[in-house]
């Protein structure tokens, strides 16, 4: 095993910043088997390039991805362009026998995704989906509790993730910052960006989704694009709400939207079991709320957890009791749960297996927003 | 005008005291063109009715409420029976040219409500539905935030109403304190119990729902029942989710259970506008959560508004700043508004009609639950 | 033991009002020994006291307390005057053998205090002194846990009662709604009306207190007089501050203000023990937070318990879980205990003998902040 | 000036790490003059230091920081010893014409300050002193409101910084980890550690404070000693409270303790001025609590503003809205602002000089809780 994880990363863009705080970060504060290198950073436009690698120590550039997979000296290949470019790239990577990070959601849709999956497992390499709220230390902390079985029988489910920073008709859509509002490269609107955060949470702490229905809305119907100059149809789904019922019987309501005025990015989850229940928001990411029937009954109340503390998951790593830490840990927790994940032979997920399930979460989803009917997942 | 408005009331459980304590006590606070008199309570157990007409100040006893509709020195007849009986008492109770005040839901189902208004407004008695949450000051606040203009184009509502009492597998069905687990009696679950509440509260803020999907669940499958002593099959819905449009363009999500473990009687709503949002929460009920896009940029947060001042909704008739009012100040409320609307003509709602809507909310929620397609309301 | 308690009551204003509802509501809610009577109400304006007497239901008026003192149909006097008349009602009602319910605090100073503590011992009659809070069902929790032990050997307390309601330079002093402000019908300022309740709390709590260090300040120093319409020095404490020492070797601090800017009425406190700690807030006045190092520990974390349940103190009287009560609880609860207390013929308390102990620490904080020294209480 | 500034640093414990985060990470979210450069690390065991400069990228170790101190190639000197070397080593480096970098408190005490202010002031090398919470953005954010006007006058500071991990009686004293409980190390116990840090925010924020009466308790009066083995009289305060005036006239209470069960590092203030308040909590550190008394009359309350726009301090910096950083950023900020500091010729705060003013009530408290009396600062 080398003693370097050597890293090539594919855009540079608000994910790639927050991807090279990890690679740069994850040695500081873990022991590992490998030294994770930040080798090349890969973008059309050079000078940009140049300046990303300069600012974040990138020891080269790339301006053509498939170069950059033909190099020897990078290891892993990080996606992180818009959606719509995943599939091809993770497709060749693998053929180049890279492993493989890449951003969420795993594709376009269940069709794209299936080929990306056959791809890595015939090439056999490491791969792993950026879902990183997995591993804010409160929601692992989560799943730890989960599968202790402090929760016993599960009953409901519910999630939202709630924005609201395209309320303005004003707003374009495309462009640099803004592809996210354009179908033809991200996919879906808030389903794959929001929602799909809150399904993979979802599927690992709660299992299988087995059906679902939903209802979209594109509340502001045109807006300016960017790259036409144009005022043009809004092809995105501004919210979506759905309905399902998991494999283990619970009841489900998931939300997410970019018009709920005063929330920025809330993403929260609660479930509630027969004996406990746990909830979570991502605007206070350092706690759990925790409510235990178990408890004397004159003195039950939902606990206020500050996942802080040595025993908590990760946080031996990092401070002392009460410091919290930020949103950009779970991508170091994510890097570092890869690294072990290679030296262990036992990956680290999301593997792109796992976030399939997702995308056909998502998928049936949008079917279903479509055709008005219960679908099949 | 009589002086006096004396009240005749059926039944005497836990809406029983509810009521009884508004009309003890809103002479108190209130000042009204009339005084609010206790004159009987009607319960089939003579000794009963009468233990709970001597802590009240019931001048009277009747336990026939046949007869409590004949006498002429009842004004006004409180309807809190179970379910079942409320279309029958208050038939009747109109023919007799009573003033109603009747427990909510208003029926068994639509076909039931429809008989119902119509009666009282062949009549032209006043009528009112107990739809209480709408007079707790901060939901009173809220709707005069909307009429207002404050939110602007409204784009989401949700309400849950979250309840964890029903969980255990040895509570048994019917019988005195449990009429609402069985159906013969409450019509359904917790769609009419609590998601009707809601639903209420939502028309009233938000505007007419157009459609709905739903899903609802029985988690426990058999209770014994304490009429027969035997295990049979529990017919209410334990939990009942439902996505909907308004008639306002708005999309919303429902939920109600008694299966959310951590909840005792967590009623909330968010409503997300153009410009401002609101949130209300029953646990904490004397606080309004209010965001305001409008403030100055870097200033902008929910404000947590204590609703205790002399110009919140109600509050001057009570405490000063800073002092809260607990849950029967809604019913307290009620009867204040119900005394002013009859003798101003302009009849204090819910109505019978209004609350009508709420009913075919219900009602369309429990088909398309059967059905599980969407549903016209 | 007569099957009523004859109730007259001398004064009529916001005190008034919350001692009447408690007197009107306590047989509603509690099965108690004796039917608490609202007798007779005394003002000296008749026409007013008349009002008030229809509003609440008081058989009688009387514009002279001493009149009042010599009915023998009453059983007990309520004082609720300002403050400097409490001494002379109370001597004068002890005298007359009457039972006491007086206002706080007890008196202008200590010496008062000692006279009414020994008039009405040597009179034997029942007595006691209105601090309200202790019988907010959290507030009683608190102390339920403390005496089961729950705490251990307790480290610090601390408590503050904020307001803010007169910062306005425009607010007169004295005259009606404003005796508070003036120090010849007060007293003093936010010391006995404020901190007064806190010190009560405290010693019901955690025991004796040994000595203080304190600073006042009177930060607008001179305001109109309504009684003179001449602008006049301000002759009350607007902001109190101590630290002290309990005899149990804790260590505190307390504050009170009128100054404090977004509170209207927070009376806080937290106690830290070894094994747990309590906090309450008047502003959630439904709530305790308790948190308890001897739950697991990566699961610690303080409990939000929303002390509604029936084996909450005083909660099984009132509604069901999860349905908060108000501020005007506290009355209705120390009624209830008063009249239990005269039955058993184990006094409920504060009796003026246990608010003399708030009268001395309020002393001492007075005298240390003149002096600048620790001062024994 | 030099494209780079070279850090040697003196220890590596728990805040040589948060200083080496800082320094490694800074130019990638700042744009600065200079590239900061982790150099050399100096601590007396070379096999530790040299596995520290290993995982943080010093790319030098010393083991005597006499050595440190001559080599050409460092252009500041970071101290992170225990308080009683900071004064020798901050002489000296000065004397060789260091920039230096120094943890808090300043010195042991006033005198030592003193000599230290003068040495730098002497030798004219830029010097900071590591009271880190200044910058955590919320702070940051206060700072600016209150500078803006925003708050007038100000009446009421408060200010807790409240821990509870040696309540033990099993905890030694003394040691590598626990040098904190040993005054011969630390100078003081609560008083330096923890409420230095209220007061250099309090000055910051509010402005000079004039006078101080303060009392100490240490609860556990013998621990064992780490360095004998033996049970010794533990020296320090465990806690101290203290109430002080500023020179605004403001009246102030704070409190430190390590025995407030419940809390791990429960760093707050609050300010309350004429028109606004504000709040501040370091266990939700990237939210400011904000009352604005010239809001619309019934829209009051407390705003929980969500310290994470582009346009609050240092945000730009980071992520988007609604995705918070952790205690790690004010180290990273103080950096930046350091860097930038140079090279504008306006020295970044806090100086010795500003330091040495909360030395000056650190130690008025402690003679104040000896003597009993007010104190002069």
């Amino acid at each position: 095993m080398s003693k370097t994880l050597n890293i090539g990363m594919i855009g540079y863009g608000f994910m790639g910043r927050a991807h090279s705080n990890a690679y740069a970060n994850v040695n500081h504060y873990f022991d590992l088997p490998q030294k994770v290198v930040l080798k090349a950073v890969c973008a059309r436009d050079r000078e940009k390039a140049q300046a990303f690698a300069d600012k974040w120590g990138y020891e080269s550039v790339e301006t053509d991805w498939k170069k950059l997979l033909e190099r020897k000296d990078i290891d892993a290949v990080d996606i992180c362009t818009p959606n719509n470019l995943h599939k091809e790239i993770a497709i060749a990577a693998a053929k180049a026998g890279k492993m493989i990070l890449c951003e969420k959601p795993l594709a376009m849709n269940v069709a794209e995704g299936e080929e990306m999956c056959e791809a890595v497992e015939k090439a056999g390499v490491p791969n792993i989906v950026w879902y990183n709220y997995r591993r804010i230390p409160a929601v692992s902390f989560a799943k730890q509790l989960i599968d202790e079985g402090k929760l016993g029988r599960v009953f409901h489910y519910r999630a939202n993730f709630l924005q609201d920073w395209t309320i303005s008709a004003d707003l374009p859509q495309g462009g640099a910052g803004l592809w996210r509002l354009d179908a033809a490269a991200a996919g879906s609107g808030v389903t794959g960006d929001l929602l799909a955060h809150c399904i993979d949470t979802a599927i690992w702490l709660n299992g299988k989704i087995n059906d679902v229905t939903a209802m979209t809305e594109t509340f502001i119907k045109e807006r300016t694009h960017t790259a036409t100059g144009k005022v043009e149809k809004v092809t995105i789904d501004d919210a979506c709400l759905f309905l399902c019922r998991f494999a283990n019987g619970s009841l489900a309501q998931f939300e997410s939207t970019r018009y709920a005025r005063g929330h920025k990015a809330l993403y929260t989850f609660e479930i509630n079991g027969e004996h406990a229940s746990i909830k979570w928001d991502l605007h206070d990411l350092h706690r759990l709320q925790y409510f235990d029937h178990r408890d004397q009954g004159n003195l039950r109340g939902w606990r206020s957890i500050h996942v802080t503390d040595g025993d908590h998951p990760y946080m031996s790593k990092w401070w002392v009791p009460g410091l919290s830490i930020g949103y950009e840990c779970g991508f170091v927790h994510q890097v570092a749960d890869f690294v072990e994940g290679i030296a262990s032979g036992k990956p680290a997920g999301p593997t792109f297996r796992d976030a399939l399930e997702t995308q056909k979460v998502c998928d049936a989803v949008l079917n279903s927003a479509k055709s008005g009917a219960w679908t099949k997942v």
